[in-house]
């Protein structure tokens, strides 16, 4: 199913994200609302919005702060890809030239925290304690994940364990916050929030690993971005971990080459690749981003049938499937 | 009088504002607490601390949460300082190497995000409406400053009003909540909040035109920065507009030269100092300075004799003397 097959049980819900999102994020300054609008136009999935939905569906609750909790996790998550574009100094950004490529980093990084700002004050503005408390905790553990993966990028020796803690961190948690918000704003009881918070978390982990494996496999026109990214940018994920780990020393050393280059040539990234696939680094990641998806769908066990359940569940196959 | 003797009255506060700083910063991430610790350890003036703690025991309170909060004032501003380090592509910030020329921007914008999240963690544990709105809407407006200022910068068009209106978001709005802040724990009614806001915002404005006048007068080790950095950053401050609208044809343009320039020569920068010399660009500065300072001591008048009114007064005077 696509996403928007997937979401046509809360059409309406996010029609109104689109609204909160250009209500909410105009300024005074008008390089911010212009760098915004082109932000915000640049879709994206928005994914984290249709989580935060769907789990408030899902938890009984039918009222307006579920479009605008969303809207306001998809400016959470928009303030850190600003940043991000920042820090990996990417050109590109969902098939569009980033914002840092547009305006430069300096309007990058503001208006990215001008983003966050405005989330925090839809936050203050709806009152509700834990949902403050829990979107806060997020954002710096996001931030913890994506400072952990500068330190450890171009690190070949990074291992299994310490690259899911940094996907963990840098994408899991916010998803899994989109879950909990629904929840909260369902007030559902603790064993229910714990298995949606959980769902999100999974869910995240695969998210991340499709990611990672799609960033080898895909064309650059599906993904919007140039295939072999990562490896580009120094970053070493799993497909490549799982490599390193099985190959010999030729091929670790012409990994190594790759990884280190100031530019790689389309030969050295056909060369990894063929290493990556030797070793099955891409079968054995997308092997586990299933297992991931196989226990975030468990957790949506306890729950009555619903459409929203159905969504839920039919997003945790997509995650996977987008690429394929 | 210096910031130490006007503070005598609370340094017990500032010793716990250092506590607070220290315990409310550490990370599962090394590096973030790493650089947090050079961050905090690279003292500063505590100008914000100081302002939350006297403007709360001005306004009657004397409970633990002066201090709470005037650490988290410190985290939003030194958040900002990070990422205004990774804009001005600044390599000295007090004196020493600054985080970005230490770590790279990656780790600044990260650490930064890192700041405001804990910042925005205290908030929320203290769970105080009213602050968390004020501090929300303030950094929103400190954030549209820069972006004005960024925009604003090697534009030898701005005007005064122009350049007043960045300096009020990027500096006097957030030293003006500084002192709402203080007034919000006294909860003191709202003429007498709005008169310690409005003390804050003039001495803000009076204390980013010292820095302004002072960056072209001080001596390096003075103020812990090159003098004629602004200059060199390209910064169009009142000195250099009040010269620029005084200048003839001849010395606009050597102005122009040397605000373009990749690198001004100390040839180039005695040349603009003596233009706007000439035009007594930083007497004009610092004459506006001491009205704001006037103004900022006149909300004061309402209210009654007390050590942190004297305080507050004196530390009107050192804002505009600190560099003379």
């Amino acid at each position: 199913m696509s996403m928007d097959q997937i979401c046509l049980p809360i059409q309406h819900d996010l029609a109104s994200v689109e609204d909160v999102l250009r209500r909410e994020t105009t300024s005074s300054v008008e390089i911010i609302t212009q760098v915004i609008q082109y932000m915000i136009a640049n879709k994206g999935k928005r994914m984290r919005p249709a989580l935060t939905i769907l789990a408030a569906r899902m938890a009984g609750y039918h009222g307006e702060a579920a479009a605008t909790m969303g809207a306001m996790m998809e400016m959470v998550h928009t303030a850190s890809l600003m940043h991000d574009d920042v820090i990996d100094n990417a050109a590109v950004r969902r098939g569009r030239p980033s914002a840092n490529a547009q305006w430069g980093n300096q309007i990058s990084v503001l208006v990215g925290d001008f983003f966050w700002c405005k989330a925090c004050e839809i936050m203050v503005r709806h009152a509700n304690p834990r949902i403050l408390k829990a979107v806060t905790n997020t954002i710096t553990a996001t931030t913890e994940g994506e400072v952990l993966e500068v330190v450890k990028s171009n690190d070949i020796n990074i291992t299994e364990e310490e690259y899911l803690k940094v996907i963990q961190l840098k994408t899991a948690v916010l998803l899994s916050t989109c879950c909990q918000v629904g929840a909260i704003l369902g007030d559902v009881s603790e064993s229910y929030e714990t298995a949606m918070k959980r769902y999100g978390f999974d869910l995240g982990i695969a998210f991340q690993l499709a990611d990672d494996y799609l960033d080898y496999e895909a064309e650059e026109e599906r993904l919007g971005k140039t295939t072999g990214t990562d490896l580009r940018e120094g970053k070493v994920t799993l497909p490549l971990i799982v490599a390193l780990k099985r190959a010999d020393d030729t091929q670790r050393q012409s990994i190594k080459d790759a990884a280190l280059a100031k530019a790689i040539t389309p030969r050295q990234f056909k060369d990894v690749l063929a290493v990556i696939k030797d070793h099955n680094g891409l079968t054995y990641t997308a092997d586990l981003a299933r297992h991931y998806i196989a226990k975030a769908k468990s957790h949506l066990e306890p729950f009555k049938p619903s459409i929203e359940k159905d969504a839920l569940l039919a997003l945790a196959d997509y995650v996977i499937e987008r690429g394929e």
